[in-house]
């Protein structure tokens, strides 16, 4: 047994101060004889020798580690063998998956016990004021019940009238889930349903009720406890935008004389953003700042290409300039940004708190859950389709993409079994009881756990714009009522167990069909088994005095899919660190 | 099988040029169905499908990138496998470890061909005009054949009096060896015999004959078609540097209010230079091209740590602005960095056009052929000494590096199997066969071999400043000839075959006592086989039409220590692409 990982109960100074030293706790199985940690100071490596106790049948080595700059790697020294974020090595490792600490201002303490609900505004509730409105040109009104055109010249103009009053109606609903804080997909006027293409960010959409309707969901929102998160696009706006058509503002696009602009993946609507230009730097603060009257946060559309554009690369810079601008108003507001490969590059830069973490969740879970006659003609983007994979092989594929960036980032990223911009996990794993093991990895494993509003009633679609699917309030057959209340029961037991929401996250076991993790703080340890098929009997030391939390079993079950979740009693005095 | 590298044999544009589109190849046994090529745009993935070729029994599967940015990742999607620069997974991995292209400007094409001899210059050898010369006040007298004092109060006060006119004498050795260029650690006025606490960057040291003889040995040099890389200190100088004791250049290192200043290290004779300076920005490029007047590179000492200091970070912008002066008066310099752990996330970037790899050469190799009885205090500085460690560990610890840079940057970065702060590699290795092994991977695997001076006579050393020995040039019986013959043979050998400077790197097999690997061009196919120690039968395909280039065996032999390489005919045709 080997283990760190930056949770508290091995880094209990989740804050550090720059100039300060920071203690790190390895822990081994008995037998180790000595334990190093190598940490970087202005780039060079500097060594200190931990301190080993014994702690039940563990070794705890303790080591300081110097706080010099905002972001130290640091990994130990085993023997001679390294062990990093990327596992234990026989050989020479790259300093690129080391451990690190972060002294960039720490996010908001609310972030890491949220637990988010995406809503599509146009599809997810229509309010009384519906029917009174007039429709934009390029809109086509639809039914409630019609159904979507995943693919072609109607998929962006379908309007079906959902609108943020509708959704206030519809509070109890996701607060009884277990979901507190509601992140909406853009509201800001637009020449299309996803509003993706905004013409302003100074206005609500009058189609989704306008200001004042915004105002009155942050406000009932907040008479909940709850919370509000917006979407904005830095990387383009739509080409009716403002600013795209003002004269004066030419310089916040890439342009080129002949009248020819840069677009997002070269759609003429999309024209991209010249982060150069101080005149963009300026105007887009406004923006970002003035609805955090009512937000509580954002999540940054395309985070992955903005400010970058040929030579150009200010993707840094901007993360840095939005999350100042941010942070000025609102200290605690949630800052999340987009990326649909691998983000670490991206992180731990003082700019993104996090990123929405397909390549460290979805894509893991989905290549594990897969349902065999899946026939998706892509994977989130790349040919193929989704591959089917073990257990085994998904914790490779979530431990490199945390091997990229700090346990800070990894935490306050967002995990989703599907979004907006996807397939429906119901469609991706086929059948019930495996949305029910996607839901338990969901509410176990790190990150902030977000549900794309329907996944938790069983809705399916094929791909992003075919999930874009309206809620079936009025029609509650099509309801699939035993996934809705696992959804409860799963997000309700990671409110209940601080371990699921701030613990460190131990492997125990993973192979084609089970995968098996331990989560702990120094007051709590749960073990969490997830099972997608019947599997050969799996023994855990100290589950026979654990209380099953979730799923009902007394021991590992041999059958499967099952997903399982046991309190095991803290068995060692762990000292005064407490998260 | 299955392989790509940046290699001329698969990459044939080894200088792309942004805005086009470059072939990238990958080669596999037959059977592979589709290969896809990912490369990120501007921060995106973006796919393109590779079409095969059959040659002999591989496919050849090529496709196109764009070059959009000037470092563009790619990476291969083999079925549902990746196959990155960390080699074939079945999960999903980071994008840190993609292929890279690069379309910063390409460093001189004479580099891929050179081969370094590193002099310091203090213990390589004196003039006639040594005799005459006073000696400053730090320094102590030493007679030619005295010992070294490795550690103590003396060590950095011996002078032994070797001399730049010294070398001059001394370069039909260095060219017998086939060496073309040298390297001399610093040759600056300083207050030590190692000279990187520099008092001025604008003299020659006198008593290394001064800015004369420096001009002599670059004319000597020159004359024979050999060239000359010096050693600047960008990280820090020496406290009697002038710039230090000038009052109005104080903003050129960083200075407390109470007259304290940071240090490498906290060696108060080397205060650290602060690059936010705009005056030691203008005043810095001045050294750096003036002595390019003699000069054709330079080596950057403690390039890990330059530019870095508490918040600040402007390593990447140093490297830049350095690379930018040389390039300026000397579009055909050399510029190579020093890191001593992995340097990836500092290449690259338009700056150093290499590292000193020590990451991912000197130590893999000192793992593997380290002797049994090696008792080294520690590990280039890694506590608990040089790990016992087989070929496959070896072959991963040079992985893991490759992987963090590109092709390009790898094969400008200097291979040493020691250096002036290092154990010499026949202390490390303990037999001289096992250096005749080290030798061989030094001549034969990519990167600028560099050798150290005194390692060609197996002079021993156990750590750095006790490696800084006199050249034994008037005591032959203390040479010892075979290393020196094996030295010679095997540089004549890189020299003789493209394929050891140019070609792929493709591995054939490793285990604990064998390494052995092809390098390839479209025109040649060299197989090297390296054991330490002897080992079960190896049999490779296309061995028997083989001549033998080094070694002298006909077939894979079974003892070991051993070093062969034999040219196997190209089977195939491969196209127009030539190296």
């Amino acid at each position: 047994m080997i283990h760190h990982d930056g949770s508290a109960l091995h880094v209990p100074d989740q804050a550090p101060v720059l100039g300060t030293d920071v203690d790190v706790v390895l822990r081994t199985s008995p037998g180790v004889e000595t334990v190093h940690v190598r940490s970087l100071v202005d780039g060079e490596p500097r060594f200190s020798e931990a301190v080993p106790e014994r702690r039940g049948d563990e070794l705890w080595w303790r080591a300081a580690v110097p706080v010099h700059n905002p972001v130290t790697p640091y990994r130990f020294l085993v023997g001679d063998r390294w062990y990093s974020a990327a596992g234990l090595a026989d050989h020479e490792v790259s300093d690129a998956t080391d451990f690190r600490l972060v002294a960039h201002p720490a996010p908001p303490a609310w972030i890491r016990d949220a637990c988010v609900y995406q809503i599509f505004p146009d599809r997810f509730a229509r309010s009384a004021a519906y029917a009174e409105r007039a429709l934009p040109s390029w809109a086509v009104p639809c039914g409630w019940d019609a159904p979507v055109v995943g693919r072609g010249e109607l998929t962006g103009r379908q309007v079906y009238g959902g609108d943020l009053d509708g959704i206030i109606g519809r509070l109890d609903h996701i607060q009884s889930l277990g979901a507190d804080t509601v992140y909406l997909t853009p509201f800001f006027p637009a020449g299309s349903n996803h509003r993706y293409d905004a013409s302003t960010f100074d206005a609500v959409d009058p189609l989704l009720g306008g200001d004042a309707a915004l105002a009155r969901l942050a406000d009932a929102l907040h008479a909940r406890g709850m919370r509000l998160i917006g979407d904005i696009t830095t990387n383009h706006t739509g080409d009716g935008h403002e600013w795209f058509l003002d004269p004066a503002a030419q310089d916040r696009y890439y342009r080129s004389p002949d009248g020819g602009y840069a677009a997002w993946l070269g759609v003429p609507s999309l024209p991209k953003l010249n982060w150069n230009s101080t005149g963009l730097r300026k105007a887009f603060a406004d923006p970002l700042q003035r609805w955090l009257e009512h937000l509580d946060g954002w999540r940054v559309d395309v985070a992955n290409m903005t400010g970058r554009h040929g030579t150009d690369d200010l993707t840094h810079e901007v993360s840095r300039l939005v999350a100042r601008a941010v942070r000025d108003v609102r200290p605690d507001a949630m800052l999340v940004a987009e990326h649909s490969h691998s983000a670490g590059s991206d992180l731990d830069v003082d700019g993104w708190q996090g990123t929405m973490n397909y390549a460290g969740f979805t894509r893991p879970l989905w290549t594990w859950l897969r349902a065999a006659d899946l026939a998706l003609p892509d994977f989130l983007g790349v040919p193929g389709g989704v591959p089917a994979r073990g257990g085994d092989a998904a914790v490779r594929s979530m431990r490199s993409a945390a091997a990229g960036m700090s346990w800070r980032s990894w935490t306050h990223s967002w995990t989703a079994l599907g979004t907006h911009d996807t397939a429906r996990i119901r469609t991706v794993v086929g059948d019930p009881d495996r949305v029910e093991v996607a839901a338990g990895l969901l509410a176990t494993l790190p990150g902030v756990p977000m549900v794309f509003a329907g996944d938790e009633l069983g809705l399916t679609g094929a791909w992003g714009e075919e999930a874009r699917r309206t809620m079936p309030w009025h029609d509650e057959p099509r309801w699939h009522r035993p996934t809705l209340a696992r959804y409860r029961a799963l997000l309700g037991l990671r409110r209940a167990h601080p371990a699921l929401r701030h613990g460190g996250l131990r492997l125990e076991h993973a192979d084609a069909d089970t995968i098996a993790f331990w989560r702990e703080t120094t007051s709590e340890r749960l073990l969490v088994v997830a099972r997608r098929a019947p599997g050969a009997p799996l023994h855990v030391a100290g589950l026979e005095s654990a209380v099953n939390l979730y799923g009902g079993a007394a021991e590992v079950p041999t059958d499967g899919p099952t997903f399982q979740v046991w309190s095991v009693p803290v068995r060692m005095a762990t000292g005064g660190n407490s998260d």
